[in-house]
């Protein structure tokens, strides 16, 4: 069976500390984990009992390195492994494959999930999208990402930079429309949490029926009265006004041809 | 103990829909309901075996009388119970409890979710959020209400028109981002599913962290390469890179105060 011995993992952010821990979890002991700054080192050493290195040595005799760096830094992690004859991936949504291609065999493990230091995720289900140069490391790479989820799946560079920008909407911007709604409540006297059972009931309709039919509300019925009506209480937030305005123009522009904002 | 004996509903859509099934579950059979048209009136009673009339006589000896119509129908059907003397309630999130001022006892009784006919919703912690002019009728519809749902709460028509413009944000702009999310993954041959995951820790991290706090990605970090390449990939999509841009503006301009798209 194809299969990689020693794991490597360089970089101390969020992604190298989750991959860490979940490969610990799963009885598997990185072979290193290379971290440039010391401070850090000690604090992933305490947090994580895992051996760091600060110089590519170590890293050099692995079998698969996981670069899970910043995106800015991917070149710079790169340039150190041009002679490295392991598998050399990286972890970015955005960044090519060919950011790698300087290594003989490169390719892409990218996991797609939110990821905060200190907040344990449910890794068993989290789609890991992965891609690689060489076929036979194609087998590997979905061999071991299958050990740590249900969901792997290949995805090469274009598909890949799609489900990051996808991402943004589904996610950032999703989380943005909280914020708002969180603000307009606060300055009611009430809370956010109040909307957590309909954001739950929304998100499932969505994605059991289609975004498009579970649409509801004043936009989708084209209720002008009402559109009118958070137009002027919104006068006082004159951003989340201008985002309002735009969101529901691309609703009715969609549903009510002749009505507009 | 301060109760209602006889219950009427007034509508056949969504709301009247999944009341009447709650009231049944709940071993409370509906006095009557009105339905105008006749054709409704046939399939709410084959599907959810209650009496319908469609005219006011009957609904005039009821005890609560709850007007689930669209907000733009609630005055007419006011002006058929000025003379009635149980509870009248609207249950819209827009219009205030005045719309029923000329009825002597009038209240709002609106539950916060999002409901289509056909969808079953478990209510039992689905906000109500309950008004009443007459401080005894408050407490009988606090009592009623707290039969359905676990989270019965005070709410002014100050209050509640706030409560339904967050909904807009965090309900129907969420989900409009999930359609623009999933337009760009078939584009590239791929499904929104593979976002169920990501979109769940979302959510969770935001109610459970803060929107602030939970919030990631390339305008967060103040990445702006990314942000260009996915401006260029949008370029096909005007509208949503429109959206793309007021949004990524209204968080670089919270956390990176020198950039701008």
């Amino acid at each position: 069976m194809l299969q990689f011995g020693k794991i490597a993992i360089i970089g101390a952010g969020n992604v190298s500390y989750t991959l860490c821990k979940l490969l610990k979890d799963k009885d598997i002991e990185p072979f290193c984990v290379f971290v440039r700054n010391e401070s850090e080192a000690v604090k992933m050493r305490a947090d994580l009992n895992v051996e760091t290195v600060s110089d590519y040595e170590k890293v050099m005799l692995s079998d698969l390195a996981i670069i899970a760096v910043n995106d800015d830094a991917i070149s710079e992690v790169a340039s150190h492994l041009v002679d490295y004859k392991g598998l050399a991936v990286h972890t970015s949504g955005t960044r090519p494959s060919e950011t790698l291609s300087e290594i003989e065999r490169y390719g892409v493990f990218y996991p797609l999930q939110t990821m905060s230091k200190g907040r344990e995720i449910a890794f068993d289900d989290v789609p890991i999208l992965i891609y690689a140069n060489m076929p036979e490391d194609l087998i590997r790479l979905r061999g071991f990402s299958a050990a740590l989820s249900s969901k792997v799946e290949y995805c090469d560079d274009e598909q890949r930079k799609a489900v990051h920008l996808a991402a943004v909407y589904v996610s950032n911007f999703t989380d943005v429309m909280l914020e708002i709604g969180a603000k307009i409540l606060k300055d009611n006297g009430l809370d956010l949490s109040m909307m957590r059972h309909l954001v739950k009931e929304t998100m499932q309709k969505a994605f059991e029926m289609s975004p498009e039919k579970a649409l509801t509300g004043p936009a989708r019925r084209g209720d002008m009265e009402t559109i009118e009506n958070h137009m002027k209480m919104l006068e006082k937030y004159p951003e989340e006004q201008d985002i309002y305005k735009l969101l529901t123009n691309f609703i009715l522009e969609k549903y009510h041809e002749n009505e507009k904002l």
